[in-house]
């Protein structure tokens, strides 16, 4: 581990991890997770995940940004790596701010590249794929409380121009409580 | 510096900094500057900026965003440091992708918290701060492509309900563009 201080360093105004040989500062910024809301003919795309935290609990395509990357491409690659899915983006969905642990989410509305034939797969990260409707989406295994917010604003706006994004709830403005089981 | 070494950590899919000592994984992620277009009987506020990167050309109250806050947190907390202005904030205006630097940009459309007293002064990362009628502003003295993008889109929509935030215009949708000058 490199042998880091806390310090402010100059000319800023907070303490960073600065390098105790070096001086490098090493910014801790929030992180953008980019994600969709895949739907096809009223269903939505939900992948049971392979890996921890929440390993087996259904979530949506969905993950870090990565450098080189827009937040479109962020978005299409998750589903691809995540769900094996070529998707469409309609437009941004939702943005969450999870101030707790330091993380924007900005969430698209998709569909299917060729609607005609939907195809998915398990990627190398989930244990399974597939398309709920509505009423079996299975409630009480959601990886997230954003998966939960992002499904009710698509339930609000699952087609048409999308509007003003939908934010964070009233009953969690900053993204600051700590979820059951998390 | 570390001794980071160019890996592929197990279960990645792509290069990563990892320590040779310890095997710590440096990520680099996009990291998300928030900002605001702060207007005032049909004036914006902008920023000569202090500092290099584009010293003595104009900005938007902008910076990147800290762990533990929300986006509007953030950007009302610049509003404050870089025009020690308090604002309010209408919704988001836009929100860019700069791929070429492995940023995105979350711009709010804003206001002053107090209408009856606009009250604004240069922080310390600013030479002069000032409200420009749209006519007045000194484009040839705009500090970076995406301050002239979120202008555009406030001319739009000055006021009013906030729709789909802009995105980046057609003609530079990645955020590759090397601007002149930067």
């Amino acid at each position: 581990m490199p042998d880091f201080v806390r310090q402010i360093p100059e000319g800023d105004n907070r303490e960073r991890n600065v390098c105790r040989d070096c001086g490098h500062v090493a910014y801790e910024n929030p992180k953008i997770v980019v994600g969709s809301v895949v739907a096809h003919e009223g269903r939505v795309l939900l992948c049971r995940r392979a890996i921890e935290p929440r390993r087996d609990y259904w979530t949506l395509p969905a993950g870090y940004m990565e450098l080189g990357e827009t937040l479109a491409d962020g978005a299409i690659r998750e589903a691809q790596e995540e769900a094996e899915a070529d998707i469409a983006l309609d437009g941004v969905l939702a943005m969450y701010s999870i101030s707790r642990i330091g993380q924007v989410q900005v969430i698209f509305r998709a569909r299917f590249a060729n609607p005609a034939a939907p195809a998915f797969a398990a990627g190398p990260e989930s244990l399974e794929v597939g398309l709920f409707a509505w009423d079996v989406i299975p409630w009480d295994r959601i990886a997230f409380p954003t998966v939960r917010w992002a499904l009710d604003a698509w339930r609000a706006n699952t087609d048409g121009a999308l509007g003003a994004p939908a934010g964070n709830p009233p009953e969690d403005p900053r993204g600051a409580s700590r979820p059951a089981g998390v």
